[in-house]
């Protein structure tokens, strides 16, 4: 979505103030340069202290302190944390999860499937949204927050699980069939004989489970955005805010939602990054994330509705840092950057989840470095918003390819099987400074792009697999990794010869598979260990790049590629590092003379990441990002410039000197 | 038990495939040289898909192409995985463990003593039977799988508890002292006052439960064994598939089972070895745990049901390994070898638990290695079937003291203390090549026997102590370790001097132990470490063979040896590496003028492993088998044998060559 | 308290002998010196058979042969474990935990807030009290056991919470704002809304039922000794066994009770310390948990009820290790050393922490190390008894702080963060051998010191740091660390200039803080890591004494020193290692002039401690205790003494050579 202006901004929370601060905080965050508030999520339990009280004290005293201080407002919805008073009344609003009973405490912990949490949250939805709807600063409004199915397996939901299986299986016999249920005496002969799907050795049931719980996330979201677009205006927007898989940061596709399902139901995509710091800030998770809420509308603007200040405890930013966050953002497309939060909380679990003030609520460190960054884009802000991105690399992340390595992980037994490959991906990529898409697994969207990485996809439907066959029979260049076109979507694994369909695409195929042991990949110099999995692929059609270093293993082949009518193929058999798939997507991309291979229009080697795109005025723009404490060097080929910050003017052919965290826009004339 | 031939075979499920194979897959299993299905296990659901509602199909299909390629079968009982209608019927089948309720899902997870399970299980058996009972080509029977009491603990089982208690002891004053239930207050005044004995910390009291639940398993299979008799043709044979103590592999005595009173109710026992492989494969699992099988009917001769073909993923086999393991097994004195299972299963959790033939259902390397075992058993297999075995060292295996083990651990908190210390004394002897035995504690056994070794006999009744006594008085050789003798068969530690009554067979004793740190051994110019466990020995009657070294503790005894009427004894005080246990254990058999350390009738040095045994026609049959990827060499002395798969002449004294993984067979002339 | 000698002795259970050896016991007992059994805690079950039978037969056999033989008794009530009838009568006394519910079994597992537990117990307490109250050889009584809440989270004991907060908070909005609970719609808006605290995910609410436990534990405690006033004699005391926190050993304050509190209700404070032994035997623990009994009765000396002999497998002691024990204690302040327990026991989960007797039940080194403990202490105990210590500088140990620790860990997410920063400058001192106190947090007793240790004094009262800064300014000396007074007594972190109060005190300020990595601090030529935390100090007042030590923090200080008013302080704004620390207090102490900066009347340097007191007849006792294996010397300047063990003279000047694990003890000439 196109804004008029960056939005700069913060959460906001009256409610939690230890004492009466509102005046002299709109003050300091209108004095950063910031714009925008975000306000009301989560506080039921102030809007509602009993059933049918409401008490909008808090709520009227941000609306009022922001319009006097010109700052718009966005409005949460406060679903994702229950009152103390509506479990009292029903204590089955609380999940039942595969860990057991949920208690009373933390967010996000009741079952989104409970009729009674329903009719109250529709109640309090529609009492805030009459409150609010006329006051003109409101720009928009976030649906609930990270919204998940929170694992909800009582029997309320499994009953609709049992009817969303025979919806898609009338015939119950082509469910027992299709999931293997005959094995281990698992058959379901009577869909009144549904067992509690919590224990199920099954994992085509399980993540059939997994499928229908990110379905109830879509559901629950679509019906708030209904409701909420009874009562809005026309300009005001509807955003959400998605979240990634959590590794205690941000990184990948989040498991437990369909985000490009869901984010049909709003206006603009938003989103939460939350990411190492000090020594370890590098920019990709920005990257990744931001490129995932850019594909969630059609590469569209999107929101950092969420993002760290001051952070947990180990990423205070060292100094330059939060300026160069807030750039990386706006370099990726979003229109956007809000803090998590304003104040540091003094009671209860985030007390150490530090926003931009300290505790003692007076300016700091990071206050200061948030007024330089709000007042150079009051300065300079109109043109680096709206920047609209080509990429012409997609990776696709996929949530049945997620789920079904999370259900048979390669080695490493987390969650984290298809991010892995995504990320060592992404992270090859960032390090070229090659910019990309992240897609859903849509055939639609195949022709759009000159190259398609697919990571461990697992999980695959054939019409896709055949569409991929399509994309690379017509010119189209495809990376894939081990594992991928395994299954089909429901988990059961395709029995005919791997990797089902794409064998001929790819010009290999493997029957047999093990964990790498002291084996090792050399390519163009490089060498790395063999991680997490390894296929003994025969090449038919594909030429060998790499073979199995090992005293048995050695005659098969670790990466193949191939061509295969008017386009091409690389394929991964086993896990690599960064360094080895730097030379084989270099040499791949040459290969199929992408224009990602052609001499670029900048020299700049990471930690200088380099981010570029076209602004409202259609003017070029480039971003020098040194994600480094040490000072770097770039320069640019592209033409005359100007540096935005500095205003100083860049000849093509200058080199410019950045320091530590610093960053440089480059706006050329056209 | 003897076999008119080598029984070469898979477990085969028609339910469990993708589509109608069963023509083809009977063809290839005869093509591949097998001649024995394993089916019917765990398939209730298929069988009985609602009450009383009875569905052969798969049955028939799979007995009539069974039979026209002259394939025999071996059913197994499909007891340990119940019906989804049997639970929702009654959900008090589903065990309550220790670790809580069990859920519906994986196998395995019934309270056996249910009689609403027992009820529907004789039924379904029964049917079963009926069905099958004129079959011709049905071999034998299997009853249920690696059965166990899954940890019940439900009100029911635990009234069956307590009256087993109080069958024991009568007066409930003599239960309270011998399980010395005063300590914290546990005692029992009344038998109805008996507590929940999942919180118990009275071991005494949480082994004797241990027991009960293992008794369990005896009574259930001698059901079972008993409505199988009632339909059985004589020839036919009964089996149940024993496992062992898993450590992601097999190895050692089960926990959870007597397997020795257990056995009592089969014709021949069977069982599964899963072990490591590639680099890892050592042959010293499928020695210890073949062993097992072969004690368990007094030296019979034993079947592999189960075993991996491809195994997970870690265990692909190099080139060469599934034929050396299918030897590894025979040479043992199996005549049997059956991989679980034909095809790799398309959906759920054995999915990666992969069979002969991989996903795509077509020949692989492995179907491959098979072929070739398979039709050389055809050729050879008469030579080497039913392989007579005359060991004059055995391992004592019990359950009791390994249950010792586990409520009273050594230094390392696991489950493994007893196998532990089996392991380390067992791999010593295989890296001799010297075979053993392994035995149950029994008196009578210990007379054909020149040695007897005991691993960390914890919990010892008196009158096995007192023939063990008599035995080494009347010129028995007795090695024993650490914490033997220290508790009789309640848990009740002994109260005069340990090791009690062994002290004057052992001639040492000592009344305080330690963990070793930083303690050394050395013997015969090798250092081990000392590990686990150190008792502070003072040598009586014995010799010191070696001391501890060590700042403080040098004064006390880790090794001695004693000569004790006409027999001699080896006491280790602590747990020693196998480097210098081979020093110690060839010193003790030398000292004792053992068989097993007069000059032996080859030359071969272990990664080379020796195994002999008599066949039918009364000739000698050596094996050599290379456990190792480089070319080794081994020296026949033993006379002019003939080498069975090259059919060459071998004389004696001539070297033969063994490529990796590779093994020779001789056959002596008589 | 004072007793007329030291007592010397052990927990003695006839009840849990495997025979009757009463009379060789207490000869045996009476043959080592000793003076003093504790007997009857944990043994309901034996006293109370049924509901209502009593039979004191055990009871009564140990009074009447310790009688026999001279040795007193002391009778602990048995009330921390319940009997199996009084679950089988009513199941709901065990606890309901976070961790769920309570099974029969283990001891400590009721909930101590139970009426019908309340009950029995009452009965239990009042007819053993009636038996034994004219028993002239019972010195006096023992409270209970180590007693603590055990978690305890009943409806009942919540309700009583919801009570307690109603107590503190008329206005249920002042709860709110005070625990914050607006933050994630945690508002309780009406007491009946009341939800499980167990559930919480604010701090200041789980952080006040951690302090609602400790005052269920002291209310306990108060009602017990109220009945055992009711029967006991004038001269006979009342004591409880504290125990410590438990790291698999003890050490520092217990946080699950206040132990200030509770020990209003005993005459002497009694405890239980088990240590590391063997190569780790340091005579820290010993001297940091002796010292925080010694506190609860005011400096007053105190009573090791329970301490090891043999102990566990891993403690085993080097010989002379038990008699240095011995000696620590004493040395300490302690009048009582006591073994845990008499005879190692022979059934059940303590049978491997092992008593003075092996299972054996015959002489070993353990009790001849005793015999020759209580022999020296018949000869010599009445010079070492009720020593008088005078201590100028002292540690406050805090129940609140260390619950803030552990609500809100720095680094490590343990619960042991509070002792963590208390055992590091506790092992400091100990190493520069200057003795210390440990007091509660009580504005009254800063005044009798020259310096206040505060560890991590999260949790901070306003009055008590007023306090301290008076402290200060009227010339006292304070060294306190990181995280100091940074929230008040409910948790709510203090929102102005950090420390809060201190700051002005301390003459530093910050805002900011963050995990460090790759930090070091140097001083005087000493480098330490910076561990778990650090601040950026800006010093106002105060002098760095060093900065981090790092590419981007250097500019903040780690180690700062202010002079205020009449005082002097020092902040330590990160964990440091002991030996810089050793480096920093010198250096303060000596900056103060305090008494402990001056010459010393010894020369010795630590694994040789020192103690030192005035004893009943006013003498100077000095103890040199050596904590090692190897020789050590050292020398005394404090005048002509006499070594009592050996009766030497020693002139001052004279050095005094140590053997390993040897004490001296040097009684001076007035």
């Amino acid at each position: 979505m196109k804004t008029d202006k960056l939005l700069y901004g913060v959460a906001y929370y009256d409610e939690y103030m230890p004492y009466d601060r509102i005046e002299k905080d709109m003050e300091m965050i209108a004095k950063a340069g910031m714009n925008v508030i975000r306000i009301a999520e989560s506080t039921w339990s102030t809007w509602e202290p009993q059933e049918g009280v409401f008490d909008f004290t808090h709520l009227r005293r941000m609306l009022d302190a922001s319009k006097k201080y010109g700052i718009s407002v966005i409005i949460g919805t406060p679903t994702y944390a229950v009152p103390t008073w509506l479990v009292k009344k029903c204590p089955e609003i609380l999940a039942l999860t595969h860990d057991g009973q949920e208690l009373y405490g933390h967010r996000q912990n009741m079952d989104i499937t409970n009729p009674v949490y329903l009719h109250h949250a529709e109640i309090m939805i529609r009492k805030l949204m009459e409150y609010v709807k006329d006051e003109p600063h409101i720009i928009g409004y976030q649906l609930d927050n990270e919204t998940k199915s929170y694992d909800t397996c009582t029997p309320y939901a499994q009953a609709k699980f049992a009817e969303y299986i025979k919806g898609q299986f009338p015939d119950i016999e082509d469910f027992n069939h299709e999931f293997g249920l005959d094995y281990w005496s698992n058959r379901i002969n009577a869909w009144e004989d549904f067992p509690d799907v919590r224990g199920t050795i099954n994992q085509s049931l399980a993540a059939e489970y997994c499928k229908f719980q990110r379905k109830l996330v879509t559901d629950f979201l679509t019906w708030q955005s209904d409701i909420i677009t009874e009562y809005k205006r026309p300009e005001q927007f509807i955003t959400h805010n998605f979240d990634f898989e959590w590794h205690d940061y941000s990184f990948g596709l989040q498991p437990e939602a369909d985000q490009y399902a869901a984010a049909k139901c709003v206006t603009v995509a938003g989103g939460d990054i939350y990411h190492p710091s000090q020594d370890d800030l590098t920019g990709k998770e920005i990257t990744c994330c931001g490129n995932i809420l850019r594909g969630l509308k059609n590469n569209g603007n999107y929101f950092i509705l969420e993002t760290e200040a001051q952070g947990n405890q180990a990423w205070l930013p060292y100094p330059g840092q939060l300026r160069l966050q807030a750039y990386s953002h706006i370099a990726n497309g979003s229109n956007c950057v809000m803090y998590w939060h304003w104040h540091s909380i003094h009671n209860a679990i985030e007390s150490y989840w530090k926003g931009v003030l300290s505790h003692d609520l007076a300016e700091n460190e990071t206050y200061r470095e948030c007024v330089s960054i709000g007042n150079d884009w009051k300065r300079i802000g109109s043109h680096l918003n709206n920047l609209k991105k080509t990429n012409k690399i997609a990776i696709v992340a996929n949530n049945e390819a997620l789920t079904g390595l999370i259900q048979f992980p390669a080695r490493t037994k987390d969650a984290y099987g298809y991010n892995r490959v995504l990320r060592r991906l992404a992270d090859t990529l960032m390090e070229l400074n090659i910019e990309y898409d992240i897609i859903p697994a849509d055939e639609d969207l195949l022709t759009g792009y000159d190259c398609i990485i697919l990571p461990a996809f697992y999980s695959a439907k054939e019409s896709y697999l055949k569409a991929l066959d399509s994309y690379v029979q017509n010119g189209g260049n495809l990376i894939t990794a081990y594992k991928s076109a395994f299954s089909d979507e429901y988990l059961k694994i395709y029995s005919d010869t791997q990797p089902h369909i794409l064998n001929k695409t790819l010009g290999i195929h493997y029957d047999q598979f093990t964990y790498p042991n002291k084996v090792t990949v050399t390519y163009n110099g490089k060498t790395s260990e063999a991680a997490e999995w390894m296929e003994m692929v025969c090449c038919d059609t594909a030429k060998p790049l790499a073979q199995y270093e090992h005293h048995t293993w050695g005659r098969y082949t670790a990466v193949a590629f191939n061509t295969y009518g008017k386009g091409h193929t690389l394929y991964l058999a086993t896990l690599l590092d960064t360094s080895i798939l730097k030379e084989l997507l270099t040499g791949f991309f040459k290969e199929c003379q992408l224009k990602e291979s052609a001499k670029l229009p900048f020299e700049a080697a990471y930690p200088v990441a380099v981010k570029q795109g076209v602004n409202d005025d259609g003017h070029h723009i480039l971003y020098f990002l040194n994600y480094s404490k040490d000072t770097q060097t770039a320069r640019n080929l592209a033409g005359t410039a100007t540096e935005l910050l500095t205003e100083k003017k860049i000849a093509s052919g200058e080199s410019i000197t950045l320091g530590a965290w610093e960053v440089a826009i480059l706006e050329f004339d056209n």
